[in-house]
C-alpha cells in the first residue's frame, strides 16, 4: 500500500494526511487557506511535535501566498497575524510555533515585494522539512546505541514518521534504528484517550516489520514487574532547559513504573523541541481537550453522556525521573541544565 | 429509574442484570439452566468477585434444581460437576468457587433425597446472599474511618453493587459510606480494556450523589503528582494469605503511584476473598482475556484487526505496597500473614 507523504506542499496547497482516519482509511486533506491547516491541527489530522513544526512552516508559506494587498494591510503585519494564529492553535507543542517564526523571518528582505516573500518563505519551509527529515535519521542512529540486541521496549503514544514527517520518528526512530541493528520487539501502550499507540504506532510498526505486542495503558507495570520491559522510550513536545519533558498523558505514570523497576527512561526528540526559555515543567501549558474524548472514542460513546471529564492532554515527567536525552546531536544525560544548553547554540543560529 | 437487583432467584429462575449493556440499557437475563449463568459469568454480564460468589451459589442452587435421576446419575456427582463447570469459568475471583462449594456442602445430609437437596442447597444461597449484604455495609463502615472528609479518592475498575451484588459494594462502598459522613469526591479511573469504571462506576455514583470526574488510567499520576488526589481505594478478586491482591489490570500501577506520591492504598474486599491456601500473589492464576477487548470495545474496533495483543484481567499487587485491608472484620495493616490469619476462623466455620 503505498502512503501518501504526512504532509508536503504540491501546487500551492498544503496536503495533510488525515490521521483521524487511520488505519481505516488514507484520506489527503487538501489545504488551500490557513484556517483549514489550523483545523487540521487542532482535530488531530496532523499531530506529533516535530510534525507540527513542518504544519506550521507550510502553514505560514501559505499564508504568504494568499496575501491580498487590498484586503491584509501590510504585509509583515499579515504575516504575523498568520504565525500568531498557528502557533495559537495547539499550546504545549513548542514546534509549532518555533517553526512558524523561523520561516517568517525568511520574508524580512521582502517586506514591499510580497511575492518574493512568498517565495522565500516556501523555500525556507522546504529547508526546515528537509533539515528534520536529517535530524530525525540522525537522532535513531544515536539513540539506537542505548537499546542491546533483544530488548524488549515499552513505547507511549505514537512518535514515528506519522508524528515528526521525517525518517523513522523520533523514540519510533530509536526503535526502528534498533531493530535493524538486532531484533527488537515493543510493547505499544494503546494510549488513551485519543489512541494513538493502538492506531497509528501498531500501523507503523507492521509496516516495518517489527514485532509488537498491544497492550493497554494500564498493563505497562504488570508487564515490568514480571521482568518483559527492558527499556522505556517515548518522545517528548516540549522540554524545557532542565529536562523536565512534556509529553502525551500517560508518560509521567510510565517514567514512574521505569523508576520503580530499575529501568532505563529514554526520552528521544530533535533539538527544535527543547525549548530553551522555560526554565522548568512547571511552566509548560497543558493542553485541556474536550470530554468527548474520554467519554468514548470517536462515534462509540460508553459513559454516561454527561459524565464529568479531565482531558489533559499531556503531563510533565520531571528531569530526575529520565535517564537521558536522546536527540540528533546525541545523548544528554543530567545534569540537563548543562547538557542540554551546550545544544543551544545550533538552535539559535537556525532561527 | 428503578433498577433490578443485580442477580436473584426468581420463580425457580436466576435473573441476572446484564452489565454488558449498561448504562445504555437496562436488561435483565433470565437463566433457567446452568449453562445460561456460566456464560453470563464468561462475558462478564455479571462481574466482580463478590457478586460472582452470589451468582456461583445460584448457579449451584439451579443446578440442584435441574437434577434429572434419567441422564445425570448420582445427586452428588452431579452436583460435585456444577461447582466444578462454575468455578472454572473464571479463574482469578475466589469467591466463586468458595461459594459453590459452601452451597454444595449443604445438600450432603441429602443424598438420597434430591428435592430435600435442592431445597437446602438453595436456603444456603439465600443465606449467603443476605450474610453477603450484611458484611459490605461493616466493611463499608469500618474503611471510611480512614478518609478524612473532603477528600479526593481514587478509584480503579468497579466495586460498587454491580460488583458485589450487596450494599454500596467494597471499595466503593467505603467511598459511599464516607460521603455520607462528609462531602468527598472521587477520580473514576475508565479502567480499559473493559471501561468497568467509565460505564459501571460512573452511573453508580451519578445515582448516589457523589461527585467525581472520569479520567483516563494514563492521567491518575497526573493528578497524584498536582496534588488533587489523597487516597486511593480499590476491591480484590483475590487476596493471598500474605496479603499481596490480585485485582483489575492497571491495580498494581495505582499502588506504585500510590507509593511514589505517598498516597496511602487501600483495599476493600469481604473476607470470603482471602486465599489462605494461596500463600503469596505468585501463585494466584492471572485470566488472560481475548484480543478483540484491546483492539476495540463492544462493536468499534481501532486497531489493526490482526494486531498482536496481551490481556491479562487482573495483576497482582504486593503486600508492601498495600497500606490497609478493609474487611467486615476490621482493619488490618502489615504484616499481613499475621492480621490476616486472624480472621481465618469465621471463614473455615462458615465453609
Amino acid at each position: 500500500m503505498a502512503v501518501p507523504p504526512v504532509i508536503e506542499w504540491r501546487d500551492g496547497a498544503v496536503r495533510i494526511l488525515d490521521q483521524r482516519r487511520l488505519p481505516d482509511a488514507i484520506e489527503v486533506l487538501h489545504c488551500t487557506q490557513v484556517p483549514q491547516v489550523m483545523e487540521a491541527i487542532r482535530t488531530l489530522a496532523i499531530r506529533g511535535a516535530p510534525a507540527l513544526g513542518v504544519a506550521g512552516a507550510y502553514g505560514v508559506a501559505l499564508g504568504a501566498h494568499s496575501y491580498d494587498a487590498e484586503t491584509d494591510g501590510r504585509f509583515a503585519d499579515h504575516l504575523n497575524r498568520v504565525v500568531e494564529d498557528i502557533a495559537g492553535t495547539r499550546p504545549t507543542a513548542v514546534n509549532l510555533g518555533w517553526a512558524a517564526r523561523i520561516v517568517r523571518a525568511a520574508a524580512e528582505p521582502h517586506a514591499d515585494d510580497p511575492g518574493a516573500g512568498a517565495r522565500a518563505v516556501l523555500e525556507r519551509a522546504h529547508e526546515l522539512a528537509v533539515d528534520n527529515d536529517r535530524r530525525h535519521l540522525e537522532l535513531a542512529a544515536h539513540g539506537a546505541s542505548l537499546l542491546a540486541p533483544g530488548a524488549q521496549v515499552l513505547h507511549h503514544c505514537n512518535t514515528g514518521p506519522l508524528a515528526t514527517g521525517a525518517g523513522f520518528g523520533s523514540a519510533l526512530g530509536v526503535i526502528q534504528a534498533a531493530h535493524s541493528q538486532g531484533k527488537i520487539s515493543v510493547w505499544v501502550n494503546e494510549t488513551r484517550p485519543l489512541l494513538q499507540g493502538a492506531r497509528l504506532t501498531t500501523w507503523e510498526l507492521d509496516q516495518w516489520g517489527i514485532p509488537y505486542t498491544l497492550i493497554t495503558d494500564s498493563m505497562a507495570g504488570h508487564f515490568m514487574q514480571r521482568g518483559s520491559v527492558d527499556a522505556v522510550v517515548v518522545g517528548a513536545d516540549r522540554i524545557a532547559a532542565n529536562g523536565d519533558v512534556a509529553n502525551k498523558i500517560g508518560t509521567y505514570t510510565m517514567a514512574q513504573l521505569a523508576r520503580a523497576h530499575g529501568l532505563p527512561f529514554i526520552v528521544a526528540a530533535p533539538i527544535s523541541t527543547i525549548d530553551f526559555e522555560t526554565a522548568t515543567g512547571d511552566a509548560i501549558p497543558i493542553e485541556e481537550r474536550g470530554a468527548g474524548e474520554v467519554r468514548g472514542h470517536g462515534a462509540a460513546r460508553w459513559a454516561p453522556g454527561d459524565a464529568p471529564v479531565a482531558n489533559p492532554a499531556f503531563d510533565v515527567t520531571p528531569n530526575e525521573l529520565v535517564s537521558a536525552i536522546v536527540t540528533e546531536r546525541g545523548i544528554a544525560r543530567a545534569p540537563y541544565t548543562t547538557t542540554l544548553a551546550a545544544w543551544r547554540e545550533p538552535v539559535e543560529a537556525m532561527a
